[in-house]
């Protein structure tokens, strides 16, 4: 066994959690584009592909580049990239071996990516703002964006848009009704310039399951695989669904209290304004992590019993994008059998 | 250059920042062991040594056998291990190559260590608890841990303790009086059972002006050497004596605000009680990252004019331990220079 703290990933879960939003597309006949920045991980992206999935989605070129090394074919980096000469030839590269597409969403953006990726064949697809207020233009802006990239000659697959104001206490499904009004908006506005979309592409996990699969064409959700502190919290995934914890030992009773030899160095920092602490422990769901510095949680068990010094105690970060970043190597584990997994993304920021 | 986004150490005001902490040591007559798990960075921490410093603090077993490769020779594990077979075997290799020390904050981790550790050159510093609350015993706990270890044979060096409670406003320097006062207790609770320290060790980066010298034989503070946005916010250390910046590009105007190619995956998620935001900008003081995603920074500039797309701004992370520890390489700049340093320890948690 790994010294703790690790993370472990019980594989027999993320399979069924890579089945269902699988089977969720496919019946509403659309496709599903899975975002990798979760696991940053090659196998369990096969798993998705194997699955049905028609093809990824990173945030980063780094990130693309990986997953096309080990074969992945058809890549859409879901980001506003601004492009200088570096980036532009790294993207270019990568058509030689893929089908590849970046997000857009300014005029100023596509006409530098016009310019910096000439004849190229990356696609763009314009980036709508649903709500977040993240980026991304509103729905009546997306004519103005599509346009001054057909201009310079790339092709417009669509329009994208990530609902992540989902995250928040009782608001996925108004989220998601906002995603399919400001997506069906933006394809009624391009349609009707001339510029139809190919794509109209959305999702996030905790929105998931409300999804309009009559305006989607295509759902891009990443955390669903593993599930977190955080969908948990948000009750979109029951703890009995989440496939991946840090498995950590107990090093302290100090003040009458346990704490684990797992900080923010490897669960990660998040902790969203809902969160009921710093992660949440499956075997003990009253418990909360109180306090959490670099390596030490310092658990509140609600007036159970003390575990040992020494014993074992899974917690399931908050965010798992930011802790499977922590590490380089995943531990999945079924029937008992350890496998490594190396994070093979892990910090390509750029 | 790198692209963006990428972490930029000034080595001008590294080797300033430095300086001053061995200078307020040397002139105290205390030594300086300076927490490595700050920088996890072999070039930075042979500039503290050159410095005077008179060995280095880790947090985990994988960083000291990190810095021991590396020929660091003198290394203070300053956490409670709890030790199994596996990490006492790593723990006693390291006794070749250097003095080695960890914790210990309980009768039970001391008998645990004297079992796994035998006859070992390994040394133990009792942890107290001087308010931070964490882990670590009561001053008047102290001579029980030490005496259950020093009956197993092994070297008590002393006490130590993290005023870690100095993380808030105006809190430093009641932080440095509770510590004096917990570390002279423990000391004299020992001295007379027979056990008089060595050592006893203190310090943080918001204490640490605060240290009483007269009871702290050593000093432990890490983040000094580059600051952050904490210690920017606490008052602690000026903008200007900032060493670590984030370098990052605007990607998109969205909503007329700026927003940034540098998130959670590369500033770290820290966002402390006190926290103005997500990390603040020297070149627009009265900005603040009000909403930061993993790789999406929104800035609200106070009215400035926004930057042009494609242009660079810095980001001081809130807190730098965690946002080193996301990256491979730290590229460090003097007179226009720059050298790539390996982040030689990063992810070793364990």
């Amino acid at each position: 066994m790994p010294a703790t703290p690790y993370l472990r990933v019980d594989l027999a879960r993320l399979r069924g959690n890579i089945r269902a939003a699988a089977d969720l597309a496919a019946n509403g006949g659309v496709g599903l584009r899975p975002h990798v920045k979760t696991h940053k991980c090659v196998e369990i992206a096969r798993l998705q592909l194997a699955a049905g999935a028609v093809g990824i989605s990173t945030a980063t070129l780094g990130e693309a580049e990986t997953f096309v090394r080990h074969g992945f074919d058809d890549v859409f980096i879901a980001y506003p990239l601004w492009l200088d000469t570096t980036s532009a030839g790294r993207l270019t590269d990568l058509t030689g071996d893929a089908r590849v597409a970046i997000g857009v969403d300014s005029v100023e953006g596509a006409a530098n990516a016009g310019r910096l990726l000439g004849g190229s064949a990356v696609e763009l697809l314009v980036e709508v703002d649903c709500g977040h207020h993240r980026t991304g233009v509103p729905p009546e802006e997306v004519v103005a964006v599509a346009t001054a990239a057909a201009r310079t000659g790339l092709s417009v697959r669509g329009v994208f848009t990530f609902p992540g104001h989902s995250y928040a206490r009782g608001a996925p499904a108004e989220a998601a009704r906002d995603e399919a009004a400001a997506l069906s908006r933006a394809a009624e506005e391009l349609t009707a310039a001339g510029l139809p979309p190919r794509v109209v592409s959305g999702g996030s996990t905790p929105s998931l399951a409300h999804s309009d699969l009559g305006v989607l064409t295509e759902l891009r959700p990443g955390v669903y695989v593993f599930g977190d502190a955080q969908q948990w919290e948000l009750g979109v995934m029951p703890p009995s669904a989440v496939a991946l914890t840090c498995r950590t030992s107990v090093v302290s009773h100090a003040g009458g209290r346990v704490v684990l030899d797992a900080g923010s160095k490897v669960l990660g920092a998040d902790r969203a304004a809902y969160a009921t602490g710093y992660g949440r422990l499956p075997e003990h769901p009253e418990a909360r992590i109180v306090m959490l510095s670099e390596h030490h949680a310092v658990v509140d068990l609600a007036g159970a019993a003390l575990p040992p010094l020494g014993s074992r105690l899974d917690v399931v970060p908050n965010h798992v994008c930011n802790a499977v970043n922590l590490v380089d190597t995943l531990f999945a584990e079924e029937s008992g059998e350890l496998r490594a997994w190396p994070v093979a993304a892990r910090g390509l920021n750029a």
